[in-house]
């Protein structure tokens, strides 16, 4: 058992900062156990840009962390007004699927975690009283500021912006939570919870913050690209394929989002590996292996694979010797990719292993994300045949071309605030824990759908004197 | 019986402004009994500026409208996040105990009246979710430009100031009217709701405006002059005193707050009067009397007394002859005082009467306006006797005068929304029907509070998977 101290330094570490540290140290001396909210609205398909905050979030179940996983479906349906809450629902438990298995992955004890859905507190009178009070209190001018780096500035701003950061101070006092998890990015959201929780009547939590990651498959996102996010089921082949046409310069660690998962991943996740191998009463064979080879010295964390012609295998015991030989072109990107798609295939492995033996689970995949309707193909037009004008060759009118599917995700900044799926047409601001909605403001959602959101979203009866029509 | 256009004309006379009206109309044609919505937030206390709205509501009820008065009693609790709740609980019920009196003393039919309290719908989840939805469409410029008016206009403006235009729509929809109605400075938040109901595929309302009304006692108003406002509860010298004492210049009709109350309350309650007398099938004699002496003609509304040798009694059929002899210095301020001091003397009686023959009423009474505690008076300084210096006289130092009691209220514009006692520091600027909360940012309010509002407003009971601490 660790000391408190060794807890402490476990669920700090890897971090680009934390505010309140004494409030977790607190706790972890009395022998209690700290307790940890992070967010993730389930709009669209999560990827592995998730294994960031999640390796993160293993450290704290690691240290005894009571972790509560919210999963904002309230706003999720706002955030896709037009989906119907079906939809939504399904994701849910996708989610749920989905980060329980990458959890039992990570090789982490999960009695720790625990799932809680936004709408099963955020639609009751107490929480909107709470709402109404904090509105009661906050000025647009914080409400804006606390925002600037997660809503996504538009030309005209939705009111829905200005609530969020209030609602996610909210969810902190609702989550009964000791510290919120999240990207730096979420810094003034943060800032601004330790400020007007207290107004409230109700304590000020820490605040513990990942540093921004590039998309592993790095570059510019782009919705379009369907290479530029990995999904958590994607077969190894194709894995490998997009890893490798990742972009990751020669010698640029700076917009690299490789050597980045390497960082924030692989080399944490070695570490949690190795512990849970030493800390193993019994079976620690059976456990999954750090990310090296076997030839690798006691400590090593990470191994590059290299024919003897190219140096032979190199070993890392840290993270920054790779990030140092890298930039002084000593690793190449081919054998580095090689190495993270080898590490992150093996990752996959065990959860693409629990999806295959779970007819459940398969079952709400279909319902999650459904195919796109297909659309029905244009009638093409009966071509007459114009024969071209003299000295102009080759046909020049193409076939219409069948529209790719829309891809409705990008992969956004993978930090440890998962980016919900944004629109194609948005652009790849990060996006706060919980999203703010994306509002189709031409698109009348008929009451019948409000009334299906409640009835499905919401267990509670409440006595409403007056009917809506 | 009246026909329905009839009705109609009833419903919409002394209006300035109708957004509308064929909704209400259609209703009419189908025999129907159309329903409206006024709300009004339980602050401070009523005063007799509330004639205003009443006499025009006294209309609705004559013409079979179904008219629900909204109690308001969340946002009276925002408004005045320091009181403890009870005393909002309480004055939840005196103004019910006022509203009922005053229809009463009105003569109106009040079978088609109902008291709603807010909290019994507004904290619902079907309730927050339609706000939430809302928020996702509602753009920041929209919601400023909207309660551009009625919100307070402050230098760092409050997130409760934004939601107030989409929170007074939604009660249109929960409350289910077909029209709502407010002074005309509620126009922008009327055309917000007709703009932005639809959009949640509710339908669009109807919208009957009042003109605003300067406070009875007129000019300025002062909240720390207490002869500002007359309480339905003054008796009949204060009542006759604070007339006398309001601001009423010869011929100055523009800036005169008694003759628009002859106008707002006393002409249409005189017609109503001579309408409910005619058709009474019996005991019509004992019905109340229009505001006439007995020497008046037929049809005759007002009569101002004046001794034969100053012209004799003059009788009005209508409020613009009164204006115009007003105007053309025929008729003198003292008169025309003395007249709308008897008829509100006459019309405060019967509330009166009520209140006195009521145990129940004058203990909540007791309970929602509590007297101020009584301030310990800082002990006396020992006065020591210095001798004024050669050439300066009398005593320079005054007794510690006693701070006169705070009074809360001042009347604001007397309106067609009767607006919350503002605090005095705040400037007379028209309230919305629901008043924005004046927080107190400074002010920890304890869970406690917050819990025994919630148990105290709502019988909901929800499931929270989640103990708050």
């Amino acid at each position: 058992m660790d000391s408190a101290d060794e807890k402490y330094d476990l669920v700090t570490r890897n971090l680009q900062e934390v505010l309140g540290g004494d409030i977790i140290k607190e706790i972890l001396a009395s022998g209690k156990h700290p307790k940890c909210y992070w967010g993730t609205a389930p709009t669209g398909r999560p990827h592995i840009g998730y294994f960031v905050p999640l390796t993160k979030i293993a450290d704290f179940l690691s240290a005894g962390v009571e972790v509560k996983i919210l999963l904002a479906d309230v706003h999720a349906f706002l955030d896709n007004l037009k989906a119907p809450l079906e939809l939504v629902n399904h994701r849910v438990k996708y989610y749920e699927y989905i980060l329980r298995a990458v959890f039992t992955s990570l090789g982490v004890p999960t009695n720790k975690l625990i799932f809680i859905v936004g709408s099963s507190y955020q639609l009751t009178p107490e929480y909107n009283m709470d709402n109404y009070r904090l509105c009661a209190t906050v000025t647009e001018h914080d409400a804006k500021k606390a925002g600037a780096e997660v809503v996504k500035q538009v030309a005209s701003p939705l009111l829905s912006g200005l609530l969020y950061p209030g609602l996610q101070a909210l969810d902190e006092q609702y989550l009964d939570c000791d510290f919120q998890f999240g990207g730096v990015d979420q810094r003034k959201i943060f800032t601004f919870a330790e400020q007007y929780l207290p107004r409230l009547g109700y304590r000020k939590r820490a605040h513990l913050m990942n540093e921004m990651v590039p998309g592993l498959t790095g570059g510019k996102m782009s919705s379009s690209d369907p290479n530029s996010k990995i999904d958590f089921l994607d077969e190894p082949a194709l894995v490998r394929k997009k890893i490798k046409g990742a972009f990751c310069e020669e010698g640029n660690v700076e917009e690299n989002g490789v050597l980045a998962f390497v960082k924030a991943v692989l080399i944490p996740v070695s570490r949690l590996r190795i512990r849970n191998r030493a800390e193993a009463q019994t079976g620690a064979e059976s456990l999954p292996t750090p990310f090296v080879t076997e030839d690798a010295p006691e400590g090593a964390l990470f191994t590059i694979k290299r024919p003897e012609k190219y140096g032979g295998n190199t070993h890392y015991s840290d993270y920054d010797s790779l990030h140092n030989d890298f930039k002084d072109n000593k690793v190449h990107p081919g054998d580095l990719k090689s190495a993270v798609a080898d590490a992150l295939v093996s990752m996959l492995e065990p959860i693409q292993k629990t999806f295959r033996e779970s007819a459940d689970w398969q079952a709400v995949e279909q319902l999650a994300y459904p195919p796109p309707p297909s659309v029905a193909k244009p009638k093409k037009k009966k071509q007459v045949y114009h024969p071209p004008p003299p000295g102009k060759g080759k046909n020049a009118a193409a076939a219409p071309k069948d529209a790719p599917a829309a891809e409705p995700a990008s992969s956004a900044a993978e930090g440890s605030s998962p980016a919900p799926p944004v629109a194609p047409e948005s652009v790849s601001v990060p996006q706060p824990t919980v999203a703010p909605p994306v509002p189709e403001v031409d698109a009348a959602v008929p009451p019948t759908i409000a009334d299906a959101v409640l009835n499905a979203l919401s267990e509670a009866v409440i006595s409403n004197p007056e009917e809506k029509q």
